[in-house]
């Protein structure tokens, strides 16, 4: 018996020193007692035979234990030890769908998701404690349902400045992810009657399924070498575009065509949906300014921290035209659905200059892995053309035709997860069919780029 | 022409050197042309003489308006120089509703809210650094739609141990508040078919309207001296009820009926939606321990953070049947919607022992609050009866017949935001008419306490 227990505290690697070590063994018995690897009255070993085979205090196994009893799991008698309690296993349901085998590939190169491993958590911890210091205890409260005033006047001061939209905070919406606001949106758009609503033949088929799920039917507008072609709007009730960086094709949206958007939503009452997604992230020249500018009542401006920062905060916002705001804020449900904290927290880090700080760092490191990725490409895979890397952290790389999908197998092989162009084309696209592998570079941490990389160059053609 | 050109440079504080010479004049021109002070059609000077003028490089001028020409901002034709595009200038919208005017009461009495002012920011912000260091970089990323395994399988524990709630963390979904997870949980409903929910005849009439705009149609059941009776239930598809407290009456659901209503559910396939939203504040006896353990796969366990912590945090979690989890989960669109940050801190919270401690510290609050509340009103108020007052932190106060909307407005204007017992009522209720007070007495900080008795007790016949 004595002997299982070592075998148990190295398996879980229970670190023998530190701080941990309790929490540690803690968390090994209760796992061991929960998923039943420890029957319902299995007899313990004592705290000092199973301290000795772990080589760690006495005392500590009898904190955890202590622990284990008054959680439940452990009972412990006078005379008779300690014992897994009777009643701690809950009997598997039958029903219980297998759980998920997430094999995690050795280099993730799907775009979408930021260098999570830069994520300033001291900067953002820092934040956090002065935001929430400052913070009246009101602001702990049932919130106003667009979010916290101190989030939405930073956003507006610092959406004007950076990206030329024209916000007031009053119709700013903060929401968990630009996902959320365009399910808000598209229920708004069905509620007064639309039908169909334009989008790119290129795009993030979960924003198509949003809309799809919200009664509204999506119709991809033409795209050629020039990018989407916005002439094609007819009776849609609305057209959901990219116009800084188009997705995942990389160009932006030619000046003709903005306003060619923006004439027809001002022609027709419809509205332009833009998005915003990585508007801090242009290389080879200035940023190009938001559409949101040319006609703020019939533009949605859609924002979000997840590639600024990190999905993880589920913290996006939506500049509403005046007519628009009151029907999305009652589509909301009359309360704040983002946590106050991370909202003053960003709020803090925009204000502080901090946002902008690694805003300007993290664009710098983007930039690199672009370079290095151009480098590479030239070296190990001239025939590939590579597009779309004047922004973002993602770019397009063009393969020989009918190769798409053994270069995909090839990649998963390899460890690498990549998408094929094809998962972002819609299924009624408008744009003649391409081979392509989009490349989000700017995924893996620093220490996995230059192994990524060159798996990469492994299985292109 | 060129001497106001100079101005707008010096006003706009456009940096002579560095890098952001060239983003500085473009937004400097931008915000010129937007706001109307540079009007359509007016030609712009030469790059050449504007350089000059501002004392930098001119292709630095060339480049800002390329940029400007690109947005649509400007137009630039061979010949006839570069100007002001014709549609750039919006004029302000007249349609702005105007700001509303929050008048804050001096004290708030409306129930629902804990203690904001004794949140234990310390203590969550030293939970918020252990466990934001802790955490793996991959953590903030897209997460799982159920939310942080972390504090799925905290809740898990915890619920397990002190409300006696069966629960698989793959069976829990953290969603932004209970009203969240009600809107959820009704859409699935809805779409297996479902039309009627019952209800309690008393209740939180923002979840009548939750489930109203998921397309149910809300059906109370009776309520008489010993609460809720569900013995009415036929063929709804699900019940909702608060069987630990009742919502607002204060009240636990009787064993009988609380076996009833499982029965039923167990018997017609109906499903149980168990409200424990205060489950932890109990005063005079040991918890009632959560219905949900008595048959798990027929309750959806409802709890949250809202009154134990916060309802800023917008966290809350569901503990769901197994057959309906996948269900859920879908109509979640697919992607967690709170905030990694906080969901990893409250799970170190609760792991960690600072939640039980919290809770610990705000009964002990609330219960001499309860007393002091109980004691004034026997002096002051000896007519008005007290009930509800087991659990919870709020109590309702019955009222001579025909008295509750005048004790509503004297209230009001002694700055007293108080709820009548009607608010609470559905409108088909089945229950005999009752005057009442609804009193939060949880909810203003400790300062403000004696202050806000005071005023109740003037109000009240």
């Amino acid at each position: 018996m004595v002997k299982s227990w070592a075998t148990l505290g190295v398996d879980l690697h229970v670190e023998p020193t530190g701080t941990g070590v309790r929490r540690g063994l803690t968390d090994a018995l209760r796992d061991a007692v929960r998923t039943g690897r420890l029957a319902p009255g299995t007899r313990l070993p004592s705290s000092r035979a199973l301290a000795t085979d772990l080589g760690i205090a006495r005392n500590t196994v009898a904190d955890a234990y202590a622990d284990l009893v008054a959680e439940g799991w452990l009972t412990a008698r006078q005379g008779s030890g300690t014992r897994v309690a009777e009643r701690a296993v809950v009997p598997p349901a039958d029903t219980t769908p297998p759980r998920r085998l997430h094999t995690r590939p050795a280099y993730d190169l799907i775009p979408g998701t930021p260098d999570l491993a830069s994520f300033p958590r001291t900067e953002w911890l820092k934040a956090a404690r002065r935001a929430f210091t400052a913070a009246p205890y009101q602001a702990l409260g049932y919130g106003d349902p667009r979010g916290r005033v101190e989030l939405r006047t930073a956003l507006a001061a610092y959406l004007s400045r950076v990206r030329g939209v024209r916000a007031d905070p009053e119709h700013i919406l903060i929401s968990a992810g630009i996902s959320s606001g365009l399910r808000l949106i598209g229920a708004v758009l069905r509620a007064r009657g639309a039908q169909d609503i334009a989008v790119e033949s290129y795009g993030l088929p979960a924003h198509w399924q949003i809309l799809d799920e919200t009664g509204l039917r999506t119709r991809p507008l033409p795209f050629d070498e020039l990018g989407t072609a916005p002439a094609r709007l007819t009776d849609e009730s609305a057209v959901l575009l990219t116009p800084a960086h188009q997705f995942p094709m990389g160009l932006p949206l030619r000046h003709d065509r903005r306003s060619a958007a923006v004439d027809w939503a001002r022609r027709t009452g419809g509205l332009v949906l833009e998005d915003d997604y990585d508007g801090e992230f242009r290389y080879d020249r200035q940023p190009i300014g938001a559409l949101q500018g040319l006609d703020p009542d019939h533009v949605v401006y859609l924002g979000t921290a997840s590639k600024s920062l990190a999905p993880g905060l589920r913290l996006a916002w939506m500049v509403l035209p005046p007519s628009l705001a009151e029907e999305v804020v009652k589509a909301k449900g009359g309360i704040d659905t983002c946590g106050v904290l991370d909202q003053l927290t960003l709020a803090e880090f925009l204000t502080s200059g901090a946002y902008d700080r690694h805003v300007r760092s993290a664009r710098l490191r983007y930039r690199r892995r672009r370079d290095t990725l151009v480098d590479a490409l030239a070296q190990h895979a001239p025939d590939v053309h590579v597009t779309g890397i004047a922004a973002g952290f993602h770019a397009v790389l063009s393969l020989p035709p009918g190769t798409e999908q053994s270069v995909i197998q090839a990649a998963a092989w390899q460890g690498l997860a990549v998408h094929a162009l094809s998962f972002y084309r819609h299924e009624h696209a408008l744009a003649d069919p391409l081979d392509a592998l989009v490349v989000g570079y700017g995924t893996p941490p620093d220490h996995a780029w230059a192994g990524a990389l060159e798996a990469l160059c492994r299985v292109l053609p």
